[in-house]
């Protein structure tokens, strides 16, 4: 034993989720879009010249804000990026979540929110969903330092109207409230709107699912220019310069090509449709999914031999082993063929 | 005042440095290279294909890593790359600075370490650089939670050999000790083999200025297969995926073209040693640079006012209103034209 040992962080690993690229597979596993990003991206890149690498990138990543407030008619001191929506919900974590108080989010969630709360030393609780996978907007309602959910819901694909997050806020106005709207362009409803009513809301996306942008890590949140500062010193004071030009540019594109984007999140939300029906065919119970994946449990079979089964047949679906979920499946949205293979590799597991 | 408010994190915020890609501007005040990074990596871009993006990236980054670990004849185990030097600084400031000790570094040097420390809640002292700006290894010899330097330092340009660093490793082997040598590779000598005898020594350097990316966020950190499991440990617990994919893709390119890498550090040499005689020539005192900047002061005239002048003239150089340094400039080694329109704007000057 060195004595420097003792200077060091203790923390246990948080190993990510496995990515595999092997031929043939299908990787339904990660919540990734199965279309290509807007054409306009790759364009980009034909153009995009190497010498401007030499520079450093656009520390405030102007552009990128300047499409983002014009697309969601928002001020541009209501805009702040980072690198993936966890870059950006890490420093909402330190900006916002710094009372000492605890904050408070659902048993099921993200895995994440409780890794940053260990990582960043905010004290938290969890609150428990209802036994239909519903959060209770009154589980809410007691002292805390923050609150943090995503709308919809991951993994249980659940989502909920304006009238719902609308409540939370009302019951929750001396804290910062954080929507996770990681999911929501696949037909859920977004809180946007409620910015204008609410100075304490937090709203953060991604360019990762939607968008299909999972390879360049762009996130972003929404939210009063005020809350917008500090986020912005807080990174400021981390890393000046988080997102690299082509992530930026690239970005850039994505959102200013809304229609492709529009096409492309029907598509998804039309197969998850079909794929939802394919597997109550099966005899899945399968939740309303108003996101890019479905959460689905089957009375006979159980989730984690399913899981196997399929695995050995180079389909990659996520199973989690935590308490209430640990028979629930969960399967992103691929194509229309890639779903087809599911079903019939179902069907032969089953 | 509302009560959330309460909840923010309080920090002045940092301001990035100025940034201007007006036509015609001489820019020599970011310590960037004039020179494109590695034709491999344009190449690399023409072969980019958008589709790609819509995954994860490889949230290891393997192919960097591999190639880094065999330019330094490491193992694997010894790399940790990050979203530029300093998201890698950042997070060794988590991982290793962790012990409620006051850590030590010099009063001029990298200005976002005090920050750091400010926004990581980490505790420091600010030790004295000697009165040539040199470092004094006997300053660290005192208890303390870890020490960082940069070797070359900056903005003094200054850099020391091994022996020195031994030294200083000899009086501290009870804390990690970090170099920085984000500007070694412009003659500085670097510290990679004392990795071998030292567990607790940790090198961090940068794609951004000697490999002309400095748009694309590429930097790492070199040690021990130990610290190098509590700085992915750290990372993973803050963003799984900080690296996008072309930013892996670009770096891997630039580390394989070795032969690029060491023509173009050689041109800034000798660009610098040209420059350094230039200003000698008009009565600057130049410090003696290992980087790719130079850092003088003028007898008869203020570094402010040759500063303000220059930028009516459209060439941007770095002043800093700091003490001991307020009478200094810092100058990038731009191409030689670019260091030729300076002396010829310093002559009208001065």
């Amino acid at each position: 034993m060195k004595l420097w040992q003792d200077k060091l962080r203790k923390i246990d690993p948080y190993v990510p989720g496995e990515q595999s690229d092997a031929p043939g597979l299908v990787k339904l596993n990660a919540n990734e879009n199965p279309y290509p990003p807007s054409p306009r991206v790759q364009e980009l890149l034909r153009g995009a010249c190497a010498a401007d690498f030499r520079r450093y990138p656009d520390a405030n990543g102007s552009n990128l804000r300047r499409a983002l407030a014009k697309h969601f008619g928002l001020g541009e001191d209501q805009v702040f990026m980072g690198n993936g929506s966890d870059d950006v919900l890490a420093l909402c974590f330190q900006a916002f979540f710094a009372s000492g108080q605890p904050i408070l989010f659902p048993d099921i969630t993200y895995s994440f929110y409780p890794v940053w709360c260990d990582l960043l030393r905010v004290p938290f609780e969890r609150v428990p969903l209802q036994d239909d996978f519903r959060i209770d907007p009154r589980s809410f309602d007691r002292p805390n330092g923050g609150v943090i959910f995503p709308n919809p819901n991951a993994p249980t694909s659940l989502g909920e109207g304006p009238g719902f997050i609308e409540d939370i806020l009302q019951h929750n106005q001396d804290c910062i409230v954080i929507v996770d709207e990681a999911y929501v362009d696949f037909g859920g409803v977004s809180s946007v709107p409620l910015l204008e009513k609410y100075g304490n809301l937090v709203v953060v996306q991604t360019m990762s699912k939607s968008r299909s942008l999972a390879g360049l890590r762009i996130g972003y949140a929404l939210c009063a220019p005020e809350l917008c500062a500090v986020l912005d010193a807080v990174k400021n004071s981390y890393n000046s310069y988080t997102m690299d030009m082509l992530a930026l540019a690239c970005g850039t594109a994505s959102v200013e090509d809304d229609a492709y984007f529009r096409e492309t999140c029907a598509k998804v939300v039309a197969t998850r449709e079909r794929a939802a029906k394919q597997l109550r065919g099966l005899g899945f119970t399968v939740l309303p999914s108003q996101t890019n994946f479905l959460f689905a449990t089957h009375e006979k079979h159980a989730a984690r031999a399913i899981f196997e089964a399929l695995r050995e047949k180079d389909i990659f679906i996520r199973y989690f082993n935590a308490p209430r979920i640990d028979n629930y499946l969960r399967i992103t949205v691929g194509t229309e063929e890639e779903m087809d293979r599911l079903a019939a590799a179902l069907q032969e597991v089953l």
